[in-house]
């Protein structure tokens, strides 16, 4: 999927003894860099300590560029948070980076998030009138100001991420770290994921659990939506901020952001996305001679679509896994030679052939197009495309970095005007019905494709 | 495959009116990075200058690290080389780095090379004792001197490339710039790889014709065994350096080296592999729920076994792509968490499955036992092994870079304590005479698995 | 003078027209470098832009490091401040780089300090115990945050920085920018400096006027002591915070901090050093046959002393200039050898000679005694150690960066135990009573000389 | 001086046990740094190792550029040699960075060197015609390669040397490492500085004897002019290369090259600035009330001038010591503010004085005409201009990088017309007759000064 980012992920330990956090959190964020690759950072506190040594490093980068041994071993402690970002609101600047750490009344705080708070701006508002600074322009420094507010008229820090939790409209899963204490918060619907895991007596939290593996933990639970989860010396408690009205777990972590590794609120990413390909098997038959996925989005639902309609499975493209962020893009000149920088299609396969190609989404149309391009070129004869996802219609408040409706080619154009448009011989988009193929019965969000929101959405 | 490595990729323009021949050969090198990541060059000249203006750029890192926009602009030139490396001979170092540029007699000689000359030792001490220094301590650079060396008793640069040609014993491609002129030479057993492209009236040369999609130029043909072509302004020739009594095309090229993209003397590499994993079911056949390969260099294989055997192919491993060398190793402690870091099983994928686990070779088998280990704790029933080359038993000379013998397991243990040291249900080797499969009549030469070496071996 | 050292230097523009107020500001830096070294930034905004659109860049390093053509062209404003630092309070990292910026009620503030608050800890602790979080550990983000909150409930932002500055005791030079003004304000004691100036119709701030020089702006007026300036699209307007019962500009302006060619409260700093030279010979009169200056710090005084005593000056020591900040400090082992890697002798100009050696202040003693053992070394028949200034007694708290009371060597013995200790043959530091050569009738806190501080101050 | 640079100093270590042989080099190239501020580089051996295990580092930038505690640690070596460079033949580039260091047919050749060789071309050519490649474009490598050359029908590395020495005309100071062996040899004319130290039973070259301070070396006498010094397990010899029929030592060593604190071929280089200074009194006595130089190449003959007129010497330029190589440079509309960057007068010194201003030389005269520009702002009633070095008019061919003739102002216009366009009330430039006073019966070249070159001198 071109045009689509998840913002982040998030990382925390708690650990009795182990004063190499910094370690862990970095392994594990490595295990968490799909879900965001422009910046990284790891905040941890030594508790032995006698007033709770807080320190932490972050810098605009992928995990392995931003950290090394050196800084690892600097930042010594026991517990610690970690966040990887791609910047939803504010822009990517070293000011946005995460774990966000003040010092307050209390000692020192720090504060990781995933996720997109909806009434921001109100929020916003309430504490300029107060005479707060802000330095970042991210929502995510709204919600730390919010807590450490509150604190001063809380006895404790989960009681006033909980008065703070009470306040906030959106998708978030919050990791909190004051000093002797780690706090871990889900919204109430679900939106964003966060599970427990356990290794020894140390305690993890990650916005996946791939991420437990890369430690050697085990899964243990996912986080409830609005449970409050704290840890401290005393062990863990467990609290529920509100209930909402109904849960719904975002869609796309199945469709698209999670790893195909992951398992969340009990459904195993991968076989989601095989099913879906299984389920759009089932829904828009066609004869063909071989199916084939857009590398990497696409590969998982090929699988399940040529399992389910006996078609076998090539390979029709070849990924350059070298192109990296760095990579200096081709001239106005030079694009069309430039094509197959990204992506080459493996000729010998394709010539001749009756093709089925899946990709989990359209966005804007113009990738699925060249490479329908690149495939008639290549001698393809028929080219039949499935999507695994239905039709985006609506944008998301809640963290998914959509472009503007105008971009989005569904909404402007009928399905067979966009057929025509790609150049595909047929094109189905998973039913919305069928949604059901990938999740079973977990509520879901899927307000992008119906329009229909949890909450409030605040316009502005 | 853990240990195994290519040592270089080149590639060549000759352009009569583009200036931004560094661009091309930029998105050339980008195509042909799999071939080499430790370092990257390129070497430009224009000829329209008075005097054939050479410039050049090299770097220790990946193509996208080595060069910005700035280097590509300042490095102007209608003409020229560059080189992707994996140190075989010679240190990681920036003096080993390539293209190797000389002020010589006649001007700026510039060389690229891939391969590995066996006779290295002999022309050194030649050329030692004339008075000549060196400043690599790699083949290439004995190549290059000897071709200077030889231009000052010849009519033309590729009259003293041919002469040079006659002395070396080994693989090589090697494309030299000699002001105005690009001489490009394969040797006479067509060990190493190198072939022809065309977009307009500028010509191409690169090591795999992957590399001609990137910048929008056609496949023309292979550069034949022997063969010297030399582009000047008059345009292209062709010259043989001599007959060698047979043709023994590498045959790692396509078990490993090569992108499953390219076509090598006429063979589609990825079909090799998928018609390899084809011959191995109907070697090793066995009754499974499900078929895998190691990702990647299992992969395509998987998919030839799955399609012979019927058998349904699905993703055991997720592999994290943002593991980057710059990674920080996990120490021992932290190892035995670690080993999920670059490959997670997925567990609901293999959980009860009996399956067929695919790779390209076994070098030292500490990578496949783990693997192996990783689906048996994931609840995996039976673990069936099948390697897609025949079990490696001799050294390489021409620039494969394999570990020494006695690091070698096949070369130490029969089949059945392979199998049981890695703790598999069951273990098959593509048999010797199965090559066939992949390459049908090509001449190969395949003396890492029978001894039988087209040239003369120099001991030392 | 080794151990002693200036916090910061302060610079800023407001321009009708020139939007690129970022180049002033970088030669203005340039110009103050001497006072902070540790990090620099700078902060412009764009006045004629619809909201006034304030961007910075600061980072640890010196001006030179910090900033390139691309930075400063990035940062495009009308009117800006810029900051270098040396840490006093707060450690040497990115946070507490100056100017602190700020999203506030009123849009973004900026702050560049130079000074020290005394009773930060209250301050602080008020602002903590209503929710407010800091990102800094510096004193000046105590000010800047005190500021904003003030300005909720004022009129204006020079309102709020009057108001603020009524509570704040201790030595201070602000400028701040709240998008459309600056705000430069000088601590009611004058223990610090600030001054005005004009190009054209541009004004200047600067901790000194030589500033001014580097940016082609004239020299107007030293802010007074207690008064705030103002400057808008309206003009300039000036008021006064509060009336101080006394003036106390800071000794060490004159003794050390400034630069030569400075003109700080109607004293020239040269004058001033030179002329306290003079007294010394005055005071403490020897027989030699040259006088001489350790470089840099008391080569102007020597001058002085050199004119007074009618004894010829010469230079005995040479001053690596290269060994900057990333010199690779010896091990104990070189440590002998390498004493003359900074300062060398010059050996046919002392050997023999009967030598009076200056210089401005003696802190633990152990440069001064590696300096005589030198000149002895060379052959130096007698040494006559004269200091610039009256032995350091008391602790400093505006700023000035002092060791320990039980570092300092005057603290702890006589001058006479101090002159055997460092091996010299005879030693005078200036008499209290001759300050006045330095700066006539100018109201001086001389506090860490004699212990009579100009504010209360606060224990902590 | 503005417009001239000496091009290298050289630096080697022969230690018996002594493994930190780069550390010793790091120190004594530091107090060699304003030789040449371009690149620097070590090469060092450990000759206990079997084979002379050589390694070596070098880059573009300062020593503490260059150099980090760890590429120290990483070249172990007892013996070694090292370089800074300022490029007066070939381009600053990597390639053209010193030690050269050479496989060679006895194992590894590394050279440094200061000074620049006459007849490099023709002695390129013979190279080039026998087939030989260089990859530098410096008289540096000419002379390795030669050397390397020789070395294939010598018995021994001196002897190689020693013929090579004969064929080579110029100026130059040569350390050669050949593993177990360090030879150094001086031009037969001694234009260019070399010395030898010892510290127990280590010895040391370096350009200058300031070095030697630098590691706690004493200095033992300088290498003869033609010697070649060789120092092995088996001890120290000396030899010599031939005669010349007379000895030209370069007066600009002691002009302007040399640190103060250096004593070459038994001048003291500040003496020898001093005492010019008292020749220009004498030669061209004047009224005035103060006599100040240009930091910082005229303070030390402005020390002498004040002594023997018995005028007082006042300081009347501030120079800022932080403008360092990567400052950026005004703009041509900032250039005016700008003048006043990194010399800044002191107005109360020279207001209303009469003043004598001493600086080395007059290259192009810009300089020195902004100097006198800026006194006359200030408010100075008379500017005498002394220079104490006789007018240059011819160029340099030893390595002393003088601007081409038709820069050089002195030989465009009479003095008097340079008095003018620089706007001084007078100038004096010493007198040829008086270059005794500098160094008195030192037989040196002034060519620059005269045109009596020492040796032939090719054309091209």
């Amino acid at each position: 999927m071109a045009g689509l980012h998840e913002e982040c992920g998030v990382f925390g330990i708690w650990s009795e003894s182990n004063l190499q956090a910094s370690h862990s959190i970095y392994y594990g964020l490595l295990a968490l860099q799909h879900r965001g690759q422009e910046a990284a950072g790891i905040a941890v506190c030594n508790t032995f300590g006698e007033k709770g040594n807080v320190s932490y490093y972050k810098n605009l980068g992928l995990v392995s560029e931003v950290f090394d041994e050196l800084t690892l071993n600097k930042n010594e402690g026991n517990i610690g948070i970690g966040h990887v970002r791609y910047s939803t609101t504010g822009d990517c600047n070293i000011e946005n980076t995460q774990p966000l750490v003040y010092n307050y009344v209390k000692g020192t705080l720090a504060l990781v998030h995933n996720g997109n708070i909806v009434n921001t701006a109100a929020l916003k508002q309430e504490l300029y009138d107060e005479g707060t600074v802000f330095r970042a322009t991210t929502d995510s420094e709204v919600v730390a100001c919010l807590i450490a507010k509150l604190r001063a008229k809380s006895s404790s820090i989960e009681e006033a991420v909980k008065k703070a939790a009470t306040k906030l409209i959106g998708g978030y899963a919050l990791l909190i770290m004051s000093p002797r204490k780690i706090v871990a918060v889900r919204d109430p619907w679900g939106l964003k994921p966060l599970c427990l895991g356990k290794r020894g007596n140390d305690y993890f939290f990650a916005s996946e659990n791939c991420a437990f593996n890369a430690v050697g933990a085990e899964f243990i639970r996912d986080i409830k939506p609005g449970e409050i989860v704290t840890i401290s010396k005393k062990g863990l408690t467990s609290d529920f901020t509100f209930e909402a009205d109904k849960q719904a777990h975002c869609i796309f972590e199945y469709i698209y952001f999670a790893r195909l590794d992951s398992k969340i609120d009990g459904i195993s990413v991968y076989k989601s996305r095989f099913d879906g390909g299984r389920a759009l098997a089932r829904s828009f038959p066609v004869e063909a001679d071989l199916v084939t996925g857009v590398p990497e989005s696409g590969i998982t639902a090929a699988y399940g679509y040529s399992f389910e309609a006996k078609i076998p499975f090539a390979l029709a493209f070849h990924k350059n896994s070298y192109i990296g962020r760095s990579f200096i893009k081709p001239t106005q000149e030079e694009r069309e030679a430039a094509v197959h920088m990204k992506l080459n299609v493996l000729e010998d396969v394709v010539r001749d052939k009756r093709i089925v190609l899946i990709d989990d989404s359209i966005v804007r149309g113009t990738t699925i197009k060249n490479l329908i391009t690149m495939l008639r070129n290549a001698g393809a004869k028929e080219i039949h495309v499935r999507i695994s996802s239905p039709p985006f219609l609506y944008p998301c408040y809640y963290g998914t970095d959509v472009p503007d409706n105008t971009e989005l080619i569904a909404n402007n154009y009928s399905t067979e005007s966009i057929r025509k448009m790609i150049g595909a011989d047929s094109l189905g988009y998973m039913k919305l019905e069928d949604i059901g193929s990938l999740v079973g019965d977990l509520p879901v969000c899927k307000a992008c494709f119906d329009g229909n929101y949890p909450t409030p959405v605040e316009q502005n």
